[in-house]
């Protein structure tokens, strides 16, 4: 019998609010019998509870007073540790639970995370990892928005930290840079690809350009925050505005509206198959204990998959496995 | 009557080969009375000159003994001075032509641009610009891959370079980041942002995340040579992705396959629509002359298009134009 596992469920961080997160929560709980789920959201997100959730005895209610909005700047959150995200962040940390997901802003995720659960030994600096779907299975690609700066030390750190997330065994790794050739990118480049060459655990696949990020060549995409974070969001930007003129074009003329009816099955099969909700739940890697950022806008299902991806994790044993890699890579 | 426009053209740097080229010359030299062409390559692009351009006046033949290769370093520029693509930027740079496209290796045609052209005075360093397409017309963004580091000051230069090229009164200029408020990316971006809003013919607009490069609020992106280039990328490695699963969706089955056909003509109109083609032509910005990069893989279509942003830059007089610019600037 698997043993349980416990995850801390902020409900407020969301952009659809809380009634969305608590159909992704009656969804888990019914498909992972294992699961218990610590929910912190305010008296009006109570409210809400639908009666499902109120009867499971898996499901645990942890009113917050306040809870911490997307308005307010992630420096802020210091001043709102009565917040939703705050609590469940604490909760983690307390060993009160397993994992932690929330659809709050990165920014004061990060704060909490580091605040209340400090990193691993021997890791610096937590990375923003989340997969990616590509022509061959899925790529894992981080930092995507933590680092604005980074070292040599640092990416060959993210690689570290992706190769025991991918669960590959001696993983490709790229580092993403604006051409193939060695001497593209400057000497920051330079060194960290010659440090992640060094390390025998890794197969460095040299660099990557940000057209072929799709490919699924690589099991590992290092970089920056700020280039990671732009890549992410360029390549969304181009998707939804892709579909969108799909869209018009198809609605454009009678005969498109008519045609467009006819191709309905196939264009929805089309859009599931990169809808980014199925790989939504970003990972603050580095973390002592596994934190998952929900995007925004998630929906039930996207958030579903959130809390899956903290399960994946807590079964995985993931910080257990990066003490393990980076006492080793330390000795 | 209009002037004559002297284009020097480098038939070898595209990937298709000098046949692309030389139809792409056909076509322009038909649509534009006034165009005349320059065109360098070697003695084995000689033998494949179609009979118009053979016999065309304005059709002028220049050889060069040696190509520079897509294999060579940019550095290697230098060792490589009777290569078509230094000999047709040379043409340009002995006024015996008003702009140059080449194919070529964008750093190769960096350094020769910069050795034989030199900057316009008060420029400190060049950025390459290309237009979007957006939801609402167009977007000029810079830079797309020539400065790794940039200072505040170059970002300023690069939204003047941009506010010129892009024909619009008092543009609105916004800088790439990873959020929206005011404190996100650094105090780089910080910095840029008071520099760029203190230009009143600048209309500074904020920051703008890279998943909104496509809605076409602003008339001009700045950003890093890196990010830029990731940006740029991304989006057309995610718009290629989708294309091809879309045609894969499609393939699938027989109904799809059947429905595929009767939606053709609408599927043709939407990649017709962003077909990176259609804004082929990339600029240096600052050169003292205009050099226009096209897209290796460029077709006749799109290498036509990027002598029409040579011939369009020769109209608008840009030189001159980047010139009073920076000079009042300056003042």
């Amino acid at each position: 019998m698997t043993a349980s596992s416990r995850i801390a469920v902020d409900v407020m961080g969301g952009d659809l609010g809380p009634h969305t997160v608590f159909s992704a929560c009656e969804k888990a709980l019914q498909d992972f019998p294992f699961l218990e789920i610590s929910a912190f959201g305010t008296a009006q997100a109570a409210a809400s509870i639908p009666l499902t959730l109120q009867n499971n005895t898996r499901f645990d209610w942890l009113q917050a007073p306040e809870m911490f909005s997307a308005e307010l700047k992630p420096t802020e959150i210091l001043r709102h540790k009565e917040s939703s995200l705050w609590l469940a962040v604490a909760h983690l940390a307390a060993d009160k639970a397993d994992a932690c997901v929330s659809g709050g802003s990165t920014g004061a995720l990060m704060v909490a995370g580091k605040r209340l659960l400090g990193m691993v030994p021997g890791i610096d600096r937590p990375a923003i990892c989340q997969r990616w779907p590509t022509r061959k299975g899925q790529t894992h690609m981080l930092d995507l928005g933590a680092n604005l700066e980074v070292s040599p030390e640092f990416l060959l750190q993210f690689a570290q930290m992706g190769s025991v997330l991918s669960k590959v065994a001696r993983p490709k790794v790229a580092l993403l840079n604006i051409g193939t050739e060695s001497n593209k990118g400057g000497s920051l480049l330079a060194q960290a690809a010659t440090l992640i060459g060094q390390d025998e655990a890794l197969a460095f696949a040299g660099f990557i350009e940000a057209n072929h990020l799709l490919d699924g060549d690589v099991d590992i995409v290092v970089t920056d925050g700020f280039s990671g974070n732009v890549a992410l969001k360029a390549s969304e930007g181009a998707a939804i505005f892709l579909i969108e003129q799909l869209k018009a074009a198809f609605l454009g003329s009678w005969y498109g509206k008519l045609v467009g009816q006819l191709a309905k099955p196939v264009l929805l099969k089309w859009r599931t198959q990169f809808d980014p909700g199925r790989y939504n739940g970003a990972s603050f890697l580095g973390l002592s204990k596994p934190l998952i950022k929900s995007h925004g806008s998630a929906d039930a299902q996207a958030f579903y998959n959130a809390i899956r991806v903290a399960l994946e994790q807590t079964e995985h044993r993931l910080p257990a496995l990066l003490a393990a890699r980076f006492k080793a890579s330390a000795e």
